[in-house]
């Protein structure tokens, strides 16, 4: 069953709004960040790497979003354009914000952390008037990414597209990515994010994003499908509640519920794994593939990315997950 | 024909939630504020005055909102309580913050103006997870005023009073009552307006308050007509514009509009006019009339507001407002 | 002995720089504020009352201020310059800044306390190049107000201010005034007063003010002396402390200490009382009089405002001040 | 003739006030930033390179500061540690600030420059409070640099440190190390660096931050010796005016002037020559050498580090600069 169609005569496939910030690897790794000494520069941030990751997979795209008048800000707009990802709709800042920053730091494969540079950041800066209402009226697709809401007037500007988005028709994805700093308060949080999850078809996000969306509900059992069935009286089609290592499960307007088959690893770190799933889950969906199969999809492109040091630049080509999958079924990768 | 139901078996009939503050009233008028020396106290804001309005109706009223910890937020829920109001919803203010005042100048019957004092004011402290569901839970008409959505923590708590309004079934009334101050672009305004109104089964404003609103819109004409449709799809039964001394028109869901009747009236200011308006409307709504009934009990509760000094203290009872009309029909009560 | 010598070739007799706004007296008197209900409008602020006291006592006298650009502020400028106070370095803000308020309730004569509007005031708006130095250097007589420190860019001013004070050789008195709100913390109070009092040849303060500004210092008996002796290090000639019923003390460079007699009065209010005694003690010293003479002047005329409804309006003309003595010396007036 | 005397019964011999930030310097240079992908990550700030500085020269050294609480701040404190730098009154924030960094773009030896992440910094918060009085007590210099002036309460900590210092007989060293982000306003500037200059035995700056300095003054020719004259008026005894390429002029209270001797170096970059400058001239004063030689100690200070990719980690040993000296004088040492 096909639970969500596109609008096949639009000629953008995919469109994303929110930060576009700088991650700094640390290159040695496997020890705190105390005892590292150089840093690699990627193009980051949850939609930027989303976008990347569409953009390789084929899907024409295009991004939303506010630079830094800055060497940082043109490094970015310069790495999405060398992608292929249009780039009219990057505006670039004029107040003297910077471009927003993640230090990783990778203790273990399972043990990461990132040290973040949120303040005073031109992703953020983005105002609605700067939303360009043609753009999101020729787009197939359109995500929002939940950081975006974070502050005004990113938050006007993400409210304005979902207006653009709803009333042109675009099928539109809430990507929760829920990041603690930058907001006020929890309850500050959950208003919004209830605010916009309303208009969205497809919501993805982590049981800890979806608790805390919950803050002034009822569910005390945490159940998945109390969550998902909320959202279906709303305008939701598809909602993903994912598990971290336990997986993902997704649950449809008709009660039905998915998990995805989830593929071995030799992990490097766990960064990037949600963006690349989401990518190919995305992708699978926009083919008019199953959900099964556009979630096998998703794991195998996120099992890509977390084998690799970055996040961005290891986002995988279609043919590349393909041949991951067929190497897996093949018994030729095997977990580290 | 009757264009919204109420929850008969609830027991409030009607909660306001948003500003309290103090009007400080120059005792002498016809000057400008700079020759006026002495000023009397009285509360005030726009939904305080359509809560006090509603409650000398007869209305079993109350009230959702935030007041400093000083002598002038005790005077202020002192006077609600006098005046019969509920204020278990009305929280203390404990960050420093101020009661908001508005001291007024009559320079003439039609030429008044505010000095406001909004910086750090409590009233716009009110935060979502202060807000009683219980209380919003029973509930037969919840009014918003749009100013209480000029800053967080007030914003959301609108907004999550909203949403608890929405699935307990109060008929949701929403006072555009746009004051510039305190926002900080005309855009974040357009943005925020629009989430609320498309929650609401009754809409109030001026032209000018509904051209605001259309600011990311096409509407070159300015068409009421074009403006009420909107929300028509929506939640929206009826919406009203006022249009100043040309009158109000209120357009119906089902494609109709209706005309008030105006009064006589001897002007001493014109403070007040659209909050007085607004409990006598809402009153008749309740009480079953007709729009036009409604409208025309609406105006002359204004007028009687208006030929006195103050707002909030000068909001008649029902009696006072039929004897109105009534010496109006008699000739007794021509123009000043 | 002359402890200060007056730059007399200078034309103006006194500038003072610092806060411009309005007191709201209740009408109503001996009772809670939650129980009035009409107020009178008057000029208020320490500095701005000290130079409303300095001309009626007919010395030439200039402000250096900033004021909103409202009502409030016009009715301010009006009033200095009707009480012959030269307010060409009176600047308006343009910045949308309010007019700071002070709300007066008199519980009792013994049990007064003040309800104050600070945030967004325009007199804490003045730029440091907003000071005219053309006008401190033809002043013989600077007064500074600490409350003008609480704030950038106003305590640049002060400093600024000072700067030009030091080098065009005018007596440079600071009166301490010190009020918690606004300051963001005891200690960054300490230091900038303690910055400004190094360059000032007259203190003026209560035992709790140079209480704060001995934070960082060692005076466990909070000893007048060695508080005193602190400052003649430095540029102080005169230094007064004041213990509110106990009266004052002025000790001076050579070592010596002087206590004021004090005269009855029939007491309304507190209020006022620091503002008209140190109009009178700098005039006092003006005229040449002993710091004795000149602390009894100050006295008497402290007692003529506390026994009157308003600050500024009741300042006294000399000849009150000689009669109100004469009539003290004489037994006609006995204490309340 | 010497200019300034050390209390040599203390046991400090340096101790230096202000930020402590992380240098990002681009592996790749002679391009600009966009074009670099590593960036390797030393200890910087003009305070931190100078103690560094003279650590390394063998001075017992001590810091006052604050960092974040996080990755970057430990390995600051670390850093300090390894290099013999006393870390106790290193304090570390506990309101979230950040770790200041400054990306550095090296695109010819002669075009360099540096993005700055600025905002909500540890080093800005620290309190007048947690400045150790013991600490300034028992040293024999104390340097501030200016950059701390650029915030509350980081402005309140070195003003009272200055308190301290004086007090306590130390020799107090003032390094201008204007920066323009931070600071409001060049106004706000000009007051606070004169403020802290009044006070300082030796002042280093360019001409440029003199320039800022005499803001609300008349040095039309841009004189050096109006601009040092002014501070022997206060408390200086030696002014040193960088000229960049033209070298550096120290002028003496005795009116005298001092041009120091340059040497050649094969510049890689200029950042981090006025610390290395200021660290081997401090040195020279200490060891009680002439103004001339200690200049020269400190070009060829500066000549080293400026031919080496860092800047705290370049700076050399004693052994090192008289080495570097003698190869110069052999002729071993040309430009670039």
């Amino acid at each position: 069953m096909t639970y969500v169609s596109f609008p096949m005569e639009k000629s953008v496939d995919f469109t994303a709004i929110g930060r576009l910030c700088i991650d700094l690897n640390a290159n040695e790794i496997n020890r705190p960040m105390e005892q590292t000494s150089t840093f690699t520069k990627y193009v980051g941030g949850s939609p930027a790497n989303i976008a990347i990751g569409m953009s390789r997979l084929g899907m024409k795209t295009s991004f939303i979003g506010k630079i830094a008048d800055d060497q940082m800000g043109r490094f970015i707009v310069d790495y999405l354009r060398r992608n292929d990802i249009d780039t009219s709709n990057v505006v670039t800042d004029c107040t003297g914000a910077v471009t927003g920053l993640a230090f990783t730091e990778i203790k273990s494969p399972t043990d990461c952390s990132i040290l973040m540079y949120r303040d005073h950041v031109a992703d953020l800066n983005l105002m609605p008037q700067e939303v360009q209402k043609e753009l999101i009226a020729k787009t197939k697709m359109f995500l929002v990414s939940g950081t975006a809401l974070a502050k005004s007037p990113s938050r006007e500007a993400v409210f304005q597209a979902l207006c653009y988005a709803k009333e042109q028709g675009a099928v539109i994805v809430f990507d929760l990515d829920y990041r603690p700093y930058t907001w006020k308060s929890p309850e500050e949080t959950a208003v919004y994010y209830n605010l916009a999850a309303e208009k969205c078809d497809i919501i993805l996000g982590t049981r800890e994003e979806f608790d805390m969306m919950e803050r002034f509900e009822q569910n005390p059992e945490r159940s998945d499908r109390v969550t998902a069935a909320k959202w279906f009286d709303y305008s939701a089609k598809i909602v993903i509640i994912k598990h971290g290592k336990e997986g993902s499960i997704a649950y449809t307007q008709d009660g039905k519920s998915f998990r995805a088959k989830s593929f071995p690893a030799k992990v490097i770190k766990t960064f990037g794994a949600g963006d690349s799933y989401a990518a190919g889950f995305l992708y699978g969906l926009m083919q008019g593939w199953t959900i099964e199969a556009s979630m096998e999809f998703g794991s195998a492109a996120a099992c890509i990315v977390i084998s690799s040091h970055s996040c961005s630049d290891a986002m995988p080509s279609a043919a590349q997950v393909h041949d991951y999958i067929e190497r897996c079924n093949n018994g030729e990768i095997t977990s580290s």
